[in-house]
């Protein structure tokens, strides 16, 4: 019998490639639900958000509870997310907050964290079912803007902080302080602050370094420096990031979290980041190999030998 | 009294501003030798490289012992380095492995390690001596080149093992895996992998990013990489290495340890890279800042407010 | 007799360093007016923003007249900017069209066209208005959006047209035309394209090439790109770039003209970019070197022989 | 009737695929041949280092005639060279003295310069016999090594010249001065000097620009430069480039044109480095785009609307 009795299903919206797939998924799980003993008290809910796309879908004895996704987030121990990664990072922020791992079945563009093809549905769940995967823990951040010593907001982000100009196309002017010492001063069109998880994504268009999922580490990356000699900087996911917006910016800068969420900031605010107290479990199938996706996902060429 | 009674002294070869140095180093040890109690033992042992640019120098009582490197590395506890980073460097691959914890003075130029500048001599050595310091220790890389599976030579290196042509410019074709997993395949003018001390060495020319000294990971950095989607790699300092040299490479690629120890190397060889069993221990004057020195090394700029 | 019959004034508004400076411009027009023969007929024409900070100079005989940046450019033959780069940028892009050679005194940051000192102004205009200069000519770039066909904005600038995500921080999807031929397909932040005047501002932060003045070229940098093997891309000065922003942006992009005139735009709209018609003239003191001011403005070294 | 009466054919050696597609361009030739006109004179020259290939190909009544690379340049109206880009750089040094145009046909890996496909034989070279061909004339560099004054060595490249270390992995240090005024003063691993040509090359490699081939432009690339501000730099063709090898390098430094021909030099060598006064012209099938070359060969994305 599965460990997993109460699974989730969440998917990007007005995809019908993502409908197609969540309809898989369900006669997947409704098969194996069959197949299992009397005993077997699995549970289905579906993201209120999708379950209307789901309509007409027969899954037999049990079929499926709606919700929404904090629903989910108490009630299940494993949540499948259709879409791209975006979808994921999305319910990951949640998630990551309930204990509950996830799953990613990929129908968007990159896919570090969406890793199982839509074609391959039946024999990777099945096998997650069996208790057959690797298991990846992710950390995350947190964001908490302070204005003249008050909160004034707060986020999490699985990939990235991210500092930038909002309305504007000016450059920033920003101070960093690690772990209490100044760090960092710079003029700028932002500042991007990524977990290992985020390496691959925003911040590696901005010139960071790849980081090892499984890497307690923490990259600053500038945007556009001012300051030619300004580089990436890797420090412990321990440390404490105190960011201070210039206070002669004259635009209201934002914190982006993941690119979804976003605080407007004023000139003179703190931003404190650090590592989120919460950490996302994510499955993979087995032989799920972080480099193997760099090649495929990035463009690195093959062996050496090939490349003659 | 002094925790350490043995001190060992090196300096940077043929540089009188490097012998002026030492006077000074000698002749504040002397006066703490005589302030001393009579228990006092403390000893003072010198490269035998440089004891000759220091005859007529009058210690008092003591008087100092010469003797080489390894005499120093086995009855210091503490070895005094002057000169630059490349001094240190030199001088480091042998104290780790006997665990003499070491101070740099710096006659050179980038100063990294070694961070007391000559006029502080007297102010950071009684500190030090006193007691007062901060200590960072530093992991080494060690690097295994093995022919048809025979060592046939090694190195170790504090700030970063490098893989690079030799005597051609030709572009080299080489695999890196990753603790069993093929990672990286690469045509390209050569191969840096740095530790967190290396990361403001060579690496950082190559485009690598900048490690906070303290970080357990290591880097690998492409050189002018044919395949223009490589990036820098951060991976755990836990990884084990092994890089493959293409069979097809016309040349003899070089493996050098800190650019000082070079391995001459063959196509197919292995090179097994991995975190060397020995650390180094620096001791820093209090208030020793990692960023303060970026900023000052690398020419950051200053405060936001500043750049107005 | 000077060539310089009228000279026009502007500078930088709200900086009481700008007005110190702007007073020992006037002073210096003036002695040299009364050292003039009766048959001087010079005329100083003060962009009427400015004037209010001018009040109780004395000029002596001729005084000076007030007026708007086009009355300038239609009467002048000679514009003195006081500010940095900025004000530059601004005041070049109306005397452009009015063939209205250009110096700059430098009270700002950067300073690759406001070239002159404060503490130079008599050395330097004296020079200049006995016909001792040097003239360097810089062509501009003409932005014209065009929505279905229709032109709906237009600009100029003198460092770049930049192609920016305006409210939002998501990637814009865009394509490029390079004379009629498809060239570049890119998703990124956005898109600098430079003159060589403007390689040494934004585009460099970008990591765009420096190009010199005189070079007939237009660099094209890609802010972020999603593909990491988008290089920036230089094609001749009279290449007409047509760029046309993708129908699948969800946000209003905006393309800005020296970081000083913007266009709001949507999908779906073309973008066409060519050498404006324009050029302007700047006169700086003999023996001005644009790699001398590189090598004192972006941070580079000295001689090699000083190095060691 | 033609008007290439005299047509060269050169190979890379030691390739059964060039031996291969050497064959059908005989047969094709040797086709064209039969269907003149009795006034036909159209003589083939084969470069007689792959001529011991070419035994017992029956080219009907003309036949070829061998001889090595300078008789070609001498007789010739027209030189195909099968093989990679390095082929033809090979052969472009030589041809370009003689001023004869080149066609290249890939059997190697990139082919930025040998565009068409061995499967499109028959089209493109019956197309370009029939007069229907594009002109890209590509200008090169010459290199002159003085030492003391004298001469001691020079070369010409069609993509590049490069100073490089040579048999260490020293940094080097440099002086560039460019038409007479002190440019450019670096440590680093290295120059590249780059023409469009080269733009796609090794520079690109080294952070370089792409440029376009009709651009009259060098770019000046260091390698890893010590100094993080280091740019590349883009200069007008006519510039005049004189590199001083600074006098404290411990190395024998190299000079390479197209990583073909090498030139030892020595610390306080000076190298002069300009457009070559002889141009090379290479003729493309009709519809040759640059870009769409950039496209396939580095890795580009599609249009934007296909990224979604």
């Amino acid at each position: 019998m599965s460990q997993f009795n109460n699974i989730g299903l969440i998917g990007r919206l007005h995809s019908p490639a993502v409908v197609e797939t969540l309809h898989r998924v369900l006669a997947c799980l409704s098969l194996a639900h069959e197949q299992n003993t009397k005993q077997s008290r699995r549970q289905i809910w579906v993201d209120e958000r999708i379950s209307g796309s789901l309509d007409g879908v027969d899954l037999g004895v049990g079929q499926y509870t709606t919700g929404d996704i904090h629903l989910l987030g108490q009630q299940c121990d494993l949540v499948i997310v259709v879409g791209g990664d975006g979808s994921m990072l999305s319910a990951a922020r949640v998630m990551a907050t309930y204990g509950v791992p996830m799953i990613g079945i990929n129908r968007g563009k990159l896919g570090f964290l969406t890793d199982i093809a839509p074609d391959q549905v039946e024999a990777s769940l099945s096998q997650v079912l069996a208790g057959e995967y690797e298991v990846s823990d992710r950390f995350m951040l947190s964001a908490h803007v302070l204005r003249n010593g008050t909160e004034i907001g707060r986020g999490s982000g699985l990939n990235d902080v991210v500092l930038h100009p909002g309305q504007s196309a000016r450059m920033l002017a920003f101070d960093i302080t690690i772990d209490g010492a100044p760090a960092y001063f710079a003029r700028a069109d932002g500042l991007i602050i990524a977990t290992p998880t985020g390496s691959t994504a925003y911040a590696l268009s901005a010139g960071g370094p790849i980081m090892h999922p499984s890497l307690d580490a923490i990259a600053l990356v500038p945007m556009n420096p001012h300051n030619l000699s300004s580089r990436p900087l890797v420090v412990s996911a321990d440390a404490e990031l105190e960011l201070r917006i210039g206070d002669d910016n004259s635009t209201q800068p934002i914190i982006s979290c993941d690119g979804q969420e976003h605080i407007v900031c004023e000139p003179g605010d703190q931003v404190l980041i650090r590592r989120h107290e919460a950490r996302l479990r994510v499955l993979h199938p087995l032989g799920h190999h972080f480099y193997q996706r760099c090649r495929s996902k990035l463009g690195w060429q093959g062996r050496a030998s090939e490349d003659g």
